[in-house]
């Protein structure tokens, strides 16, 4: 939050007194907290981890609107608890209709909460979630169960100390490159946070159609792109090991479903639009890799489409990025194994007797894997049916209704119907905004780690 | 045929030509088929079992509908075939426009080839298809692994005799019943093979509104509701053996489930309407166990009700009946596995060292159901979003394409938009009606029948 009061500060704008307030009552809280613990035991156990991981995002997200409250950019404080989750959850639905109205200092704290929310999100997930087991969560579990994080922290650290200076080039080299497509310097630092956060929030109400350029659209591509590919990947690949990416199973798909998409569309459009082929392909995969990062910028609006091209951009709502990137929603390497499972099992019905393991990257997967990422695409789902239903409540239009849940389960940002990439969540209920907030919430922190602060099994004991 | 060529003789109808010509040319498919397989191998292994099986299907959908054709009741080839297709699957999707114009002869083989749907479906679900495990089939394969069927053809006949007398029973006791409540004789028979199929065709156009008698409604809610139980369990019960019914999860989810959605909507209609208690209760009851059994019966068009009572109905279309019974659909006791293992894995998370398997009715599940639920459930929801986005070819409306797909692959009848309860599907396409019905294949034999077809491993070696 001082990062914002210096660009307040820079440009010299009234919502300094705002920033102010907003950082001393943050400090103050903060003390308190620190003042309140300090004896307590340091040992922290898997249940804490849980309710400690819940209460900082949300205490985060409560904390993190007052700038929105004080400077009088957002005044109601559903609207900004919703657009400050969004921004940590980097989900990037917002219930501001007139963006370029906002001071400097305002627009770059709203990036600055998805870029904090896209990082926090990678070292809790490697660091302390035990969400997603292949990968290095899978090494860390395999080496130290049981709760005793100091034998492990220095690895884990070193593992986050990693992901934070490639996330942070990756970060600056967009910067560079955006600024270099002519974009002003201020809006290249806030599109470029919320690229590599795959968030989605943009300085322009019109999101990246506010740009033209060919090149400044091809580089935000290349970027989300990046961000939804698994960071472990991208740094070995950054240091001339390109083999572990290029041979990876979740990256080939990754690349495989965003092609597939984009041809579909691309020859939709070409077929259905007087678009040329340059500007179809390039809406298209613009169109594609956003959401299927998850990241949610426009170049146009998709609800304008045909019919089957918005139905299948809706489809690519439940696939998400890779595995250890910031992308959210199912993921794709949950994606690729179900797939597998799947083939395999027809396998299975010819060759009753042979035993047919689930491979990844030629390695077999745990029962234990297959059963979590049944578990989680049940509730995946579950939660999509039954919150869609439930929010009716707030809309009479079912696909109004199925694109908010699903574009706030998965943090993607625009919906369907009402809430679609030219329109804003500024007209949804408050108590709509609030089961929104906490869709993202849920999504952002996969699932589980929410799920399981419900589960009475959790509170025996 | 031929009984509904007697029917056409009794009533003395003109369209007894038309199912002498169709009797005769199935004879005569039926006896080259014979003489051209005469010296074949008795030896069949489980590739042929899939391939013979699925031609059953596909030829006896061919061959059925040729009364609609030569009785001129429906004269576009493409709509006989989805109407018969959408008879033998027991879906009940229709495209007549006009079904009190039909002759009783038609009528007649019309709700049969549901009926023999219903019943062909478990005993080859029991008999011959390795789909699901527990229950018969799991000591079924457990006991006689391999392509050897003379071993246990006792047994596997006995199961097969005892549940084709108890639907036949049922049926019975449903014919007497309805008649009892002045529905006509016929009718009565024609409602009654269709109800203990979970068909949904019904001989008039307004489906059982046509009946506004609430004996009538109530005892069709009653036998849609013991045509969607497990069948085994059934014949113990009415044996006196009450105790494995009703201890039985899958039994005691299957009436939860029903019960709750029935209080939802019931709850919704005396809210939104001027429906009084017992007409809104048995409203609600009617649609959602016509439904989740998937007859899909009418007594009122649920597309008129408030938006979210709507969205609750199509949540219900992602249920279906139970293991062993003829309702079609994912099935009562995959939700019911799949809901405990989400459950059981939030109990894993908080003790990440315990071994908490899966059990179902104080069994464990093997870890072999377990991947083959997760494959169903995934090719499931792929086949169904994959194909509302093809069906978008089709109809320019999310909803509709949805619906239609959700309803053909659930074996249901009545999907959203213009497919609604009040509609037919007579305007559809005519390449969306053979979409349509070979959805409703692939999901009456539980897909993988079909789909391991189209596996390159399944046609190697």
């Amino acid at each position: 939050m001082l990062l914002a009061l210096i660009v307040s500060l820079i440009y010299n704008e009234q919502d300094l007194i705002g920033f102010v307030l907003s950082s001393g009552l943050n400090m103050l809280v903060g003390s308190l907290i620190i003042w309140f613990t300090r004896n307590a035991s340091k040992d922290i156990g898997k249940r804490e981890g849980f309710i400690i991981v819940a209460l900082v995002w949300i205490v985060f997200s409560l904390l993190g609107s007052l700038p929105y409250i004080f400077t009088g950019s957002i005044p109601s404080y559903t609207d900004a608890f919703f657009e400050t989750m969004s921004g940590f959850t980097t989900t990037g639905s917002s219930v501001l209709n007139d963006i370029e109205s906002l001071s400097h200092g305002i627009l770059f704290w709203r990036s600055l909460t998805q870029w904090l929310g896209g990082m926090g999100m990678i070292v809790l997930s490697l660091a302390i979630l035990p969400i997603f087991g292949i990968g290095g969560m899978q090494l860390y579990i395999a080496e130290v169960p049981g709760p005793s994080p100091d034998k492990i922290s220095p690895r884990i650290r070193q593992t986050a100390a990693r992901l934070w200076v490639i996330y942070l080039v990756f970060t600056l080299a967009e910067v560079v490159l955006l600024w270099l497509g002519q974009m002003p310097l201020f809006d290249s630092i806030c599109h470029s946070f919320t690229t590599m956060a795959t968030g989605g929030f943009s300085t322009k109400q019109a999101s990246i159609a506010h740009w033209p350029s060919p090149y400044i659209q091809y580089i935000i591509i290349l970027f989300m792109f990046v961000a939804g590919t698994n960071f472990t990947l991208s740094y070995f690949a950054i240091r001339g090991k390109l083999a572990p990416l290029l041979k990876d199973e979740e990256f080939k798909f990754y690349g495989f479903i965003i092609l597939l998409f984009a041809v579909i569309i691309t020859a939709g459009l070409l077929f259905s639009t007087g678009l040329g082929v340059e500007n179809a392909l390039r809406d298209s995969l613009f169109q594609v890799v956003s959401i299927i990062t998850t990241t949610g910028f426009a170049t146009t609006d998709y609800l304008l489409w045909k019919p089957i091209l918005i139905a299948l951009i809706f489809a690519a709502f439940f696939i998400g990025g890779s595995a250890g990137s910031t992308g959210g929603g199912i993921k794709i390497m949950r994606i690729v194994l179900l797939l597998k499972n799947g083939y395999y099992e027809l396998k299975r019905m010819v060759h009753p007797n042979a035993v047919i393991p689930l491979k990844f990257n030629n390695h077999s997967v745990d029962s234990k894997i297959v059963t979590n990422i049944l578990a989680f695409f049940v509730l995946y789902f579950m939660i999509f049916g039954v919150s869609t239903v439930v929010f009716m409540l707030f809309t009479p239009d079912l696909e109004t209704s199925m694109g908010a849940v699903a574009t706030s389960l998965g943090n993607i940002g625009p919906g369907l119907g009402s809430v679609g990439p030219a329109e804003t969540f500024a007209h949804i209920h408050p108590a709509g905004k609030w089961f929104l907030s906490f869709l993202m919430l849920i999504g952002r922190l996969e699932l589980f780690t929410i799920l399981v602060l419900f589960s009475p099994s959790f509170w025996k004991q």
